[in-house]
């Protein structure tokens, strides 16, 4: 048994790290660059015009694509390689999210891809067998894209959802100026702690024993970002908490936090939330803490002492020696650390009220038709996710 | 102030990690290996069959060089330099701990420069303009060049050790298997556990304020590897105790622990250390902790506060709101566990009995004869030196 970290990205933190995006671009002989991003307010706030002006200096030619949504939809990816492919395009440059970072990711498969459609990665047809370089220039701390292996997006026939992981797609570099997210509003500064701490929970949830020493890590990482999440909430200015919280986001989701560890992790709150998502329009970070709790105790007899210790070391909740009441004090420690950044705890509170109908549909969805199942520190069952969905439906 | 993570050797850490080498090298589409090594022993214990046989079912060929010494000598590495060239070779493997890896680092140096000598980059002569590829099979856990930029070696001419720092030398990959350090004996396994903790510390005194993300990861290092470099030391063979220590020997010296901060780090303690190694045959890591009691009481008083959150977080000292005495605390608690794993905390349990005038020639040359000062926490002129020499002479 071996577990393995791979993380190639060249990472700077700090004010001014997009001044960099010049250099970086020259170091890897860039000539023509795709700038791929979100909203128009990075066109607005002048940041591109940062950024596109450092290209002008090395000489390094360029084309805009914007639009990318939450959610980044196939066909922009398509149109993206379509005219990565007519400009001559040989290297991406995602500035914004985790959503431009995975449709960045996804366009440079589909670039490198000469057989066929970019969604056949998706739907593990076929596995990528190279991609064009991609950099980043961060906006948002949340999904860990920007050191990742990994790219979500959606294929608007079907409205379906699906990853792909390779390593082929961690970026080559990883532009992190916290000043970028100042203007982040509190809703989705909340769920990008809630992602941060459920990446590293699906990793410290993972079946079989535990290197202590990446244990020591992941609550460190858990600490920190609970602490400075609440203060980025109550002044989105604060350097130090934009700080902490943006390259928080990068090693949450790079691996670190796995290592030593059965690096399949559990995932369970991840594709319970992935189904809520695809019925509903639901923030990922919100719908990941509105079922933690409920999946936390539906799993807990497993290992008891793994939540105890999670408590104990992220929230400072004391053993009285009852595993059972330690275990609960620990999950109530969490819930209410989320209810504190405005973050649900059940469902209901996402303005969603499940029925029974579609409480079995989103099971039954949620293990394939009954061709899976989910988790590995708990293996669960149609059965399982069913009460999960409905002992979160409500709030208690 | 920005600070920069680069770390792009994809490690593998576990029972059997070894066995991806042939994997790695054909991945890599390597040809012809020079396997780098140390003493015979590799040999005799089966290692060296282990990692050739996959090299002969690959159908990769290869040439080996043994003989690699602590403080790593430049004859051999020109020696290897002149033996790739004869032999063709395009991929460096090191099986073996610090000076190997530091040694074959040299040589990918010294293979990829076709315009002059070798040791140009360890003088600052010249800087490396690129290196031949590298890969580590590891075998001792102190030194953590397995993922860092550092190669430091000697000139058996002048007896000159010198460092040379580039992100070229990085290694492609390293494989760590923690049984393979089952046989490093209790001394070794000792100075490797200081070793680790002081490329830590050195980071975490560097000058200005910290990120305390940075802080809590450097914190739960410092724990684990005091932890288990005292379990080590009393099962040699303890599997957790040295995959926990072997994965701290990467992280505490590719430069994670200095994210956010000033990334000079203070490094007076490996500069005050490496003199005296220079002069006497020291250990790299017992004489670390020979000094560095002195320098902590020395420097202290810049910011009392940084050896307090120290002592508090990784031995669980108490404040009592002297700051004066919880500092020295903090101290106390680091020397009382470096005596504990039969480190020394002074300069005469090396063997060692320095005169007042080695005392004066050590700190003339530890300032280059005045044209430096050493530390970034504090500013260390030749009368620091000096003192702290003087004080870390005889045991209090």
């Amino acid at each position: 048994m071996t577990s393995t970290l791979y993380t190639p990205t060249r990472v700077t933190l700090g004010q001014g790290a997009e001044d960099n995006l010049g250099n970086e671009l020259r170091a890897f002989g860039a000539r023509k660059v795709l700038m791929h991003y979100g909203s128009e307010r990075i066109i607005r706030n002048g940041l591109m015009k940062k950024l596109t002006d450092q290209l002008d200096k090395e000489g390094i030619d360029y084309v805009l694509l914007g639009g990318v949504k939450p959610n980044p939809r196939l066909s922009l990816i398509r149109e993206g390689i379509d005219l990565c492919r007519k400009e001559g395009i040989d290297f991406i440059v995602a500035a914004g999210g985790g959503s431009v970072i995975d449709s960045a990711k996804a366009i440079a498969y589909g670039l490198y891809d000469k057989d066929g459609d970019v969604w056949d990665f998706y739907t593990g047809a076929r596995k990528p067998q190279g991609s064009y370089p991609i950099g980043v220039v961060l906006t948002l701390s949340a999904t860990g894209s920007e050191m990742s292996d990994s790219s979500v997006i959606t294929n608007e026939d079907g409205d379906l959802k699906r990853g792909c992981n390779s390593d082929w797609c961690r970026p080559r570099f990883a532009l992190l100026n916290p000043e970028l997210t100042y203007s982040v509003p509190p809703y989705q500064t909340s769920c990008g702690t809630a992602d941060m701490m459920m990446h590293t929970l699906e990793r410290y949830f993972h079946s079989g024993a535990s290197l202590e020493f990446t244990n020591n890590l992941s609550f460190a990482l858990l600490r920190t970002v609970a602490k400075y999440g609440r203060i980025a909430l109550e002044n989105p200015e604060d350097y130090e908490a934009r700080k902490n919280l943006m390259w928080a986001s990068s090693l949450s989701h790079n691996n670190l936090m796995a290592m030593g560890h059965d690096q399949r992790g559990d995932w369970a709150c991840h594709q319970i939330e992935h189904e809520l998502s695809g019925m509903f329009d639901v923030a990922h970070g919100a719908g990941l803490t509105a079922i933690w709790g409920t999946w936390a105790r539906h799993v807990c007899h497993v290992d008891r002492e793994r939540f105890i210790a999670l408590g104990e070391n992220v929230f400072g909740t004391k053993r009285t020696g009852n595993d059972e009441a330690d275990a609960e004090a620990a999950i109530v420690a969490f819930e209410e650390y989320f209810r504190s950044i405005n973050m649900p705890t059940s469902i209901e509170e996402l303005g969603v009220n499940l029925t029974p109908e579609q409480i079995e549909e989103l099971a039954d969805k949620a293990v394939f038709h009954g061709k899976r199942t989910l988790g590995a520190f708990m293996t669960l069952h149609k059965d399982d996710i069913k009460a999960i969905y409905e002992g979160a439906a409500k709030r208690k």
